[in-house]
């Protein structure tokens, strides 16, 4: 029994440092490397490849919106082909880096607005999975059960990689309680483990109306932004692997 | 008896066109194109890339400063190693939209003030190659000679392209005589294409102090941003192909 | 009797040149000008300001998203402050370039998806408004009648100029038919201009559903981005002028 | 007796936070704030014009190169007139938040690449100092004595206020010894101190070479990106109103 931990890497920008990576990537199996538009730039980028390879992490492209002021998090309106032409050159940016270290690109998953907007839209899913499929068929998706991502990675015959969230609540129908309303955040961080543990184990997790739905957990998705996080990060991994789990990259490995 | 003809393209951005890209592709057989840094977005490289494709070009890097404004024009102090990471951004970026056309990147031509430092510069011409050969051991630099890029090309085991110019003088030390002298420029369209047979058929042209030196006349650098520069090149085409040359690419072709 | 013909100006950015410029300034009493961030570089609105100065044109601030690659025209979802500040930026960046030529601003009209996103959204009518008035609390807010803006310019007593469009349908609620319905656009150029002409003079017109509304037509929005846009501006410019209606800016003069 | 202490402040970005500006802002009279070009966005600046105003320090404008990666500290070749009007589009959008908090500019104060090449480069003095002189004739110019920065403020009789260094070792010529070479810094903090209060109180600094110079101490440059920092910075106030030196700004204040 395995799973993936993944957290978001590479955020720094020129002369602004973000993140703790030198510390959590000893405990992730999978980096989620920002690719110049929403946060890094190239020597970040070249930084970053190099501290996941010595880790031992696997290096997947975190494609964003152009837009640094607001990393990433604000909506853009894009036309299915600004969104497909920008998610390739994303991904073939990062994929130098890591051909240039010997590696190849691990996933995809997209990072903030893009990621949150697609969850919900099938146009943007369908532009995102078609740039991955452009670039590499083989090339996993990683993103949320339950969503349009996975939808459309199956229309293009991609892998998909299911991630969970430790500390937030599930509606019944397996999309993540909006964190506007009650509930949404699992605040025990006790509890939050006992269901990572159990959506690894069992593939079930009970929602925030109290009943059990089954989840897929590939791959969990955690943060190295503050040292709370990376605390949380430690506990998690030590209860996995306190429980029999091993922490093994859900992405693409290269023999 | 084959030359090459490059042409930088892809230089739009957004709503601004720039080039007489649709019209020059037809006669030329290299495209030196935009990466996204001094010129070009997403959108504009894959239609760029598609469109080399169709006519049948080899399609080539040309990486740059990131200053938009100043089209990649203006001389920047860059760091070997955030020099090194920047072309090597640029290189992967394009390559995924070659890739998303089943093309291989054909060479590497630096842009601008980029081209015009390393060509005199040691150090920026060794990060900019360390770049090339990082991506790919195998991808050719186009450049002119009698500068620092074919030395740091030797050095790193590159494929070597030499580039000359039709409208330009050269010194003795067979570098270019700088614009702000007088007779820089040849202005005559027929010595200038006259030169440009001497330099492919004999490997001479005649320097700006009335000697021969020798030349290496792998490609010659044209240009597509004008009606009459696009003239000039059906010109020397036609002159070329007239004289039994074939207009080939010189760069990586795959069998 | 007389109205402002109000024009998009300076939108040219680096080595990219949009519009026509240097001609339509002679037509129009009012400039739009971008302010760096959907387009134009300080350079181009340098010379825009002194392009306006020289033509008697008044030079009004045209902010927009920061968004250059889309022109400004994709939506973005800011918060409230974020707006406020983006716009307060621009005005005050244009506004020393009108400073540095004894001019000052004489009004402010949102560009692109701000301005189709604000005439509807109060909020972000409100978030504009707000800048114009932290800025100069006299400064004429340039919009659409029928829209949030004017009422926001209202609750913030800000001066209010009404523009109309000459090629636009209107409907019975004042607001333009979007350009994805039929008949969104009067095509006949003769009956565009009549349509100004009955703007201006009465105060009233005919909407898609063939009933008349009144309009307040303070300025004409025209175009000068391509020949036959400048074409049209000289004949609305020709026809108001013959009906004896003066071309004058409805922005801030200044005795 | 009075002195002021300058301090870069409003140096973040979007999610990047840089400096202790909420710190440091208490002990220092004057704030040279970044104006979105080589730091900074507009939210950025409107947070720090409020700071800066609720601590009673005066605001001046640190224009930089467009250079965000490099945080406007890689030497960029710009043309006299492109200079002048990056500069006066600094000034404009910084004057704007000042503005509508009813301050003034105080000063302006050149950054990193574009402070260290002016100081040696007449025509870039000259268009910086162009610049402030277009916004207005009045703006002092914050910049080191013993440098092309003060001829140029001369020449466009702008008011110049000569800050020095406390960190620094001088040459005979009153220029600062470059970093380069040993005995650059002075990292003794009590030395420093005392070279502080000299220069304030006497005019004079023993350089390098162990002669006494000249020197006038309008403003002291201080640091408060870094806990360090911020301590020495309080040590040098102290030191200075324990002298019965005031701290007060030496830019233009408002009666």
């Amino acid at each position: 029994m395995q799973v993936d931990l993944n957290c978001d890497l590479g955020e720094s920008f020129g002369r602004y440092t973000l993140g703790l990576d030198e510390e959590v990537i000893k405990f992730v199996s999978s980096a989620n490397v920002a690719c110049g538009m929403h946060a890094s730039d190239p020597v970040v980028m070249a930084k970053t490849v190099r501290l996941a390879k010595a880790a031992g992490a696997a290096v997947g492209a975190h494609p964003g919106f152009a837009d640094l002021q607001g990393f990433g998090r604000r909506n853009m309106s894009l036309a299915a082909d600004e969104l497909h032409d920008l998610v390739l050159y994303q991904l073939g940016a990062l994929a130098g880096f890591c051909r240039a270290e010997g590696l190849r690109l691990s996933h995809v998953k997209p990072h903030g607005a893009m990621y949150n907007m697609a969850v919900q839209d099938a146009a943007m899913a369908e532009a995102i999975c078609r740039a991955v499929r452009d670039f590499d068929p083989e090339l996993p998706l990683l993103a949320p059960g339950s969503s349009e991502l996975p939808r459309a990675a199956a229309a293009f015959d991609l892998p998909f990689i299911c991630e969970v969230f430790a500390d937030r609540a599930y509606q019944a129908n397996g999309q993540l309680v909006p964190r506007r309303l009650p509930g949404a955040l699992i605040e025990d961080e006790d509890e939050a483990i006992a269901r990572v543990l159990r959506m690894v184990r069992e593939g079930l997790v009970r929602t925030i109306d109290g009943a059990d739905i089954r989840v897929r957990a590939d791959s969990v998705c955690v943060h190295g932004d503050s040292p709370k996080a990376l605390v949380f990060v430690q506990k998690i991994r030590a209860a996995l692997l306190a429980a029999g789990i091993a922490i093994r990259t859900a992405g693409r490995t290269d023999a």
